[in-house]
């Protein structure tokens, strides 16, 4: 129920390839996901797509699993199923164990009922905070 | 502009006043801030959302720092303003650096741009995501 | 900070100026708020937003309370500043006490806490919900 | 397709047991619902859920069926499907007739409406609504 | 899955019929979509969308192409899968090529992340813009 | 109130003075936003969002103007008070007429509007419509 076509890598242009290859090689091998085959509709959007979430995700001062858990939380408060499962079995596959998966979920769900009460209250933001 | 009047320390009553000192306390003597005067003109709401708030945030098996960055994320992408300010100096004072405010930020940024991207292609869910 | 003028009922055209009188009428003879103002640049959009509203607001199964407290619900989690001063302060006038006010806003705050729960876990609708 | 498995009534811990068990019985005897299930992966945020929203949505100012109508409101202007098939259930087994959902609806779409045109235009808040 | 039922042509009430028979012939004689079927539960709804709805897509200024793409960038943020899938259906019918959907899904994607930055570095808006 | 500092062109690296340079080059000798300034703090995250944004912006099938549009239009939606300021003022030195705006508004508006109707009644999407 996509809006385009999935462009599978037989079907794919050589630009598209290389930029499949790479996220395979990035990944251990994986498969690639259905997110990039559609993005592939668009050369342009896929390979600065990728570029930037490569760099984003890759080695910093935060851990690789902590990015994980960080996309996870923005993406549930998004609403996006898509990035849900993708993003939580990529942080499986990084070592998030039940335990961690339990911790975030439960801050994602504080955040979002004291997210609403400053909205509710219209809370102003308090002089020693403004730094 | 709230909608309700702050609950100075001075004004509460001895329930609100308890919840005040343990707020405090546990912030090594910091200021209340203002959602929780705001709060205060429900004292179920606010014993309950700081007690669990509290346990959320508490020891666990994920890193304090790392919970702040979590919240931060989830208020981004909620358009809380309030919580955006509060919970960056609480993860300032929890030893969040520059460069780990810029690689939040950049995650939220590619998070919020996929998390759209999912959405207009109606990407489909992959079977082997499916766990 | 508004994008366009506010349209005074001085300024306003014969048109606009009797959405202004059937506005202040269905509420007491009060002041026309900025939101009107600024639809007034538009005056189809004025007109259409503003029968539409009397109708969807006025007399009908649910109470004219009843109605003020969804229309906050909606507006705190659509994140508008505007609309929930306004409907804040329209609901005080129709009679929400502060008891009253406190129970929607934990509502709207439970609620927002397990609708983060639903989509961070990917809860599937019940069959026997599906109805 | 949720990201974890369903605890059913004969896998569960005493603790999750008895959650099930007050669950039940506040709703006469009805099934345990999926989100339940799946909170029951988290204990604390098992109990600590159904406890507020026993409180939340238990007696008080407001009817019982007004505030299934709040959370519905808000479970639509938050996009969650299961929240909304869920709450909808209950709103109508404590009475909402088609012409309380109809109206609910219609103010969920006025409301929807006013909210994105005050984001629009940038409208500022009336300074009589200030209050 | 839908809350209500779908109401067929040949169980709708004449007013009912009317609006199906305007809705078809505006479209070329097209079918008539779920959303209407669905909104005819409550008649006074389905007349008042559909008028304003083929007010505002009518000519106007704007192409309707145009307006086309500005409603699908709408319901792509707003997360609504049934609007994406309709209005992406109507714009094809109106001329949008694949080079238009993939420039303008490469916008949504740029707006959302520049949104969300926006968001959390908490820009000010420059007095320059102030108009 | 923002949460960090803008980088003022006296203050910046060369790398950053040299994206200032382009930007207020594109846009025929403009002052550089404060967005820009603040994202200043991080030159990576500068440097490929203004690069991003040049390309999507610039020349393609669509219009300038109507690129513009389509930004407004997620930027409301979004809830970004930043983003609606300032390209609504680049819409308006682009060409867009008060006529223009009231139609974009009058969309977004009837957008949310039908956005929320097919999440409230949960609509399923037309056969037909599933291409």
């Amino acid at each position: 129920m996509t809006i385009v076509n999935y462009i599978e890598e037989e079907d794919a242009s050589d630009r598209v390839k290389e930029v499949y290859r790479d996220i395979s090689e990035s990944r251990g091998g994986a498969k690639v996901n259905n997110i990039w085959k559609v993005l592939a509709n668009d050369p342009d959007l896929l390979e600065s797509t990728w570029k930037r979430l490569k760099e984003v995700m890759g080695p910093g001062t935060l851990d690789p699993l902590v990015k994980e858990l960080i996309y996870i939380a923005v993406s549930v408060a998004n609403g996006c199923q898509y990035c849900v499962h993708s993003h939580s079995a990529a942080a499986k596959k990084k070592g998030m164990t039940d335990e961690m998966r339990s911790e975030l979920f439960s801050i994602i769900a504080t955040a979002s009922q004291t997210n609403a009460l400053a909205e509710a209250y219209q809370v102003e933001v308090d002089d020693h905070l403004k730094i």
